[in-house]
């Protein structure tokens, strides 16, 4: 059969059929590099129009990245897809809490999601990070409530929940509360959108250190 | 803040708000539970028009899980988003093999996708299985080929790779290929659709078994 088989050759093609596409709008560089990722994942244009970035999000994530910072996910999903290559190169971890075995008894016990429960445990592990919500609305309402209470500081919040109950007004709440965030307006997101808003800024470190990294 | 926080009310909740907008139309019920759940997971009712199932591809897919199948998926996303409890209870594996050793180095020889490397090593472990494919086009082509060359014999294709470069030419060749086959036309798809496809026919299960069992 014949299909392009070299990866480097099917980003670099999907990245040109992109570029002549969409326009890069309202978008800086750097944030248009992320706008790009995503829509290379999902392979839908129209996500150039939900995305939104907070004044310096970008550099907020990057400072906290440089510093090594946690990045905390609601999904085993997104955890899984995070570039291992370059979150090693940049010092950073992930942590996701939801299988932790504390969080599913919590989950029972109080009749919330265990997305919710994982970000309790997130607070209790310490305040700072990069939070990445790609599946649940409810973590990110519990992550917002926490942060109010001064429980848990995020350096930046990517808000990409998805879903019908809930994940509209998660992302406006979000918006609302002053911390650093870039999120998809309305009830579209996930994981994969999640996995490329930090990829695209792990490479973008990558590429500050001149060095080269990208997912097979 | 003000929002639902019981998983089971939330997604009681998404169905109701699906049922209400979308047209069972074509799909008989098993058939619907199935693009039910790839809705409420990517939250955008245009999915239901881009679903195609080839005929008894359902009975397929849970004829292979009565026997305690493997599935193989193209991603460690895919992997660590299917159910475990639903998984185990079928007694069923899921198997991703883009993080064996050879894979990397098979890669690189052949200047190939680790996907496509990864769907070799399933063929020299073994034939059959359902093969959930959500992100790479090559791994599905690859998938293609090797079954035509009788090295590898699917009992069901989940085939929703998403891209710009070779996913909807590679749903054609599925479809046109004679196996049994889950699709989402065109060029959207992803890991989110394929667990969500995976965790429908484990939960279909699951109910035949009398036991109840749900992601949190």
């Amino acid at each position: 059969m014949e299909y392009v088989r070299d990866p480097l050759e099917i980003e670099k093609k999907s990245f040109e059929i992109i570029e002549g596409h969409v326009d890069r709008g309202k978008f800086d560089e750097k944030e248009w590099a992320i706008v790009r990722r995503v829509i290379h994942s999902v392979a839908d244009f129209e996500y150039a129009g939900i995305m939104d970035f907070s004044e310096e999000a970008v550099e907020a994530g990057l400072a906290a990245m440089r510093r090594g910072c946690r990045i905390v996910t609601d999904t085993r999903m997104v955890e899984a897809g995070i570039n291992r290559k370059a979150l090693e190169a940049a010092g950073c971890v992930v942590k996701c809490y939801v299988d932790y075995p504390d969080v599913a008894a919590k989950s029972r016990e109080l009749s919330i999601t265990r997305a919710m429960a994982s970000i309790m445990a997130a607070a209790q592990d310490g305040g700072g990070g990069i939070f990445a919500i790609g599946n649940a609305p409810t973590a990110l309402f519990k992550l917002l409530e926490l942060a109010e209470e001064g429980r848990i500081k995020p350096d930046l919040v990517i808000g990409v929940p998805v879903g019908f109950v809930g994940a509209a007004e998660s992302k406006e709440a979000l918006v609302a509360s002053g911390i650093p965030y870039i999120v998809a307006w309305g009830r579209r997101g996930g994981s994969t959108m999640a996995v490329a808003i930090v990829n695209a800024l792990l490479y973008m470190l990558k590429d500050e250190n001149g060095k080269i990294c990208r997912k097979g």
